[in-house]
């Protein structure tokens, strides 16, 4: 039975937008590689800190603002729709200097606050240290921004793939995508999309959803989009047991509670291709951090290694938006910032795929910014695929 | 039914001692708190490394040399018994020397080697460069020491363990022994031990072989055992290409061929109690010393974590004989020695038991040193536990 709609990718983003539209009374189907919420989406930290990731007013800081802003009443749809709780904490982001050009980077995260009327405060040194007793005393000074929140991204993905369950999409797991073919009309059923699948039968859709993060540059029948991956590697800490429960970052890296006892430090930032593996440089590095932020974890238990790869675009923003003349949505691209902006890129593209116009958050965030197609506004207008 | 011979430990020293025993016709049963092979015998890394290890002439470095020397056909004769294969490789070590400290230690340990005869060798750096490509160019001296050679010990003790029951052997994992009780010799059965377990009958013997590493000074009812933890953390590198099959270490750390691509990197020295695990500052310092020393390294993919708890004495050389006056035969406290010795330690309390002398090479490894009893010649005297 043909689909209305297929996603491909399991991942936050695919999850939402899958939920988001078969809660509009689409007939959804989401096929992913390995398993719901794997890859970047459960590598990540989940941050949801707009001001820290993107301290630069515009419209991407405003969409980021506004997913961010959507969180804890998506977190309570999705909770309601399942009976699954989420892990979420709004008691900011403490962002620490040593060095002076820590401290240049405070500042400007400081006035891009107050130009935009997000909350930020100077913590003084005792309550800094009462709230982290492990912290180092080189830290000079400490911007607690009251709007840069957590979530478990792992909890919300696992409650996301529910609530789409819930709502009606179909989870097919274990799919590897090897093609995908525009359909341009010609048959009975109308213009729309067929993917080719390995030792699988096709499977067809009136429209496709693309939300394959890092791997979005790899999947031949659509225009080359300039997507590639770029690594981050992560450790977890246990038995951590500071009053803070917010998360903490630098320059240099950042540490985010994770459950009862939980630190999540991270992440490097590198081009390794698809080599999705903790390394030895990689790690040193982040302990180097630990033990020159928070030097009084030394003896604490270092539990779990990973790495994750972000999907990365040349001008650092994301994908959203038409594929030009095609019956095809592209939602990835969104590198450090994709459990931030789950719940306002699942909004944005249902709101295009029912034919209203971007937003304004969305202005510089189409796909046809990087792609050399001619404009048309038919979709299945027999544009030939070059795979 | 009573056993002729409990062991309390199903670790490499444990489960050696039980094997040989049972060989030679005994009724053995080993107890192990969690499984057999755990603990510090798959903490280790392998190395079977006299002169790296003891590289002072005397009676423990014949010992450690003899136990070494015993190794090959150890596992000719446990591979026969089960039809399982154990990694063993005799390519050496590779001591090599950054600075002028280390170069110290390079010639101390080649007059080691030459006054016992054992084989060490000055490689030149080209060799070394197409042996270990990852290498430091700072490497300025290397010393091959051709009689310290390794073993996969996880193997080791996995194949043991099934030798064991082969060989008529009772193991019983997930048994925690709570006290043992000496018995006089007024009973029914005459003189011999009691264990007493938590949540299980107790359990009587003729004879008691403690064999419990770095829990042997915490068993209540015996004479307190001056054995303490020290940790060791540890981690595996995987798609590691070298020629060189061996070992390579400095005074700063060690790094270990495991499998096909596998580097073990080892290990910390930490007195940290029982408590075994990974931490921030251990991981770290292995992950400089890999640094320092294999800089090639760096985009190697780590891994694995984990920590181990070596067996430590006062003097730093195993308890290995009978308790005084008891039917009680110690085998512990092999620190970073325990997997080199396990072969030579069954061997030799199988030949104390049956009655002999112990061997020149366990001259000064009497647990009677550091324990204060009257020296008694008959078994079950009627010494009062003090627990």
């Amino acid at each position: 039975m043909r689909s209305d709609i297929l996603v491909i990718g399991g991942g936050i983003i695919g999850l939402a937008c899958a939920r988001e539209l078969a809660r509009q009374g689409r007939r959804v189907e989401v096929v992913e590689r390995l398993h719901a919420g794997s890859g970047a989406s459960i590598a990540a930290a989940g941050m949801l800190a707009p001001l820290a990731e993107v301290p630069k007013p515009g419209p991407f800081l405003e969409a980021c603002r506004a997913s961010r802003d959507l969180w804890p009443a998506w977190i309570a749809e999705l909770s309601a729709e399942t009976g699954l709780s989420i892990e979420y904490d709004a008691s900011g982001t403490l962002l620490v200097a040593h060095e002076a050009d820590e401290e240049a980077h405070l500042d400007k995260v400081a006035h891009a606050a107050a130009a935009v009327g997000e909350a930020a405060e100077e913590i003084h040194h005792d309550r800094f240290r009462e709230w982290v007793p492990d912290a180092s005393p080189g830290i000079r000074r400490v911007l607690r921004l009251l709007g840069d929140h957590r979530v478990d991204n792992v909890q919300a993905c696992a409650v996301l793939a529910a609530a789409a369950l819930a709502a009606g999409v179909t989870l097919n797991y274990d799919v590897d995508v090897e093609r995908i073919e525009l359909l341009d009309g010609g048959g009975a059923e109308g213009p729309g999309v067929r993917i080719h699948v390995r030792g699988g039968a096709p499977r067809e859709a009136d429209h496709l959803v693309l939300a394959t993060g890092a791997w979005s540059g790899r999947i031949p029948g659509l225009p080359l989009l300039p997507v590639r991956p770029v690594r981050g590697q992560a450790l977890l800490l246990q038995g951590v047991e500071w009053p803070w429960r917010g998360c903490l970052r630098s320059r240099h890296g950042y540490a985010v509670r994770r459950g009862a006892t939980g630190l999540l430090i991270g992440a490097t930032v590198e081009e390794a291709g698809l080599l999705a593996q903790p390394t030895v440089a990689g790690i040193a590095s982040l302990l180097a951090f630990t033990r020159h932020t928070l030097p009084g974890l030394d003896a604490t238990r270092l539990d779990t290694l990973w790495a994750g790869l972000r999907p990365a675009t040349p001008d650092g923003l994301p994908l959203i938006g038409r594929l030009p003349g095609q019956p095809v949505w592209i939602a990835t691209g969104h590198f450090r910032n994709g459990i931030l902006l789950a719940p306002w890129t699942a909004r944005e593209i249902a709101r295009q795929m029912t034919g209203q116009e971007p937003s304004g958050e969305a202005a510089g965030l189409s796909p046809s910014r990087f792609i050399n197609l001619p404009m048309e506004s038919e979709a299945g207008s027999g544009y030939t695929v070059h795979s």
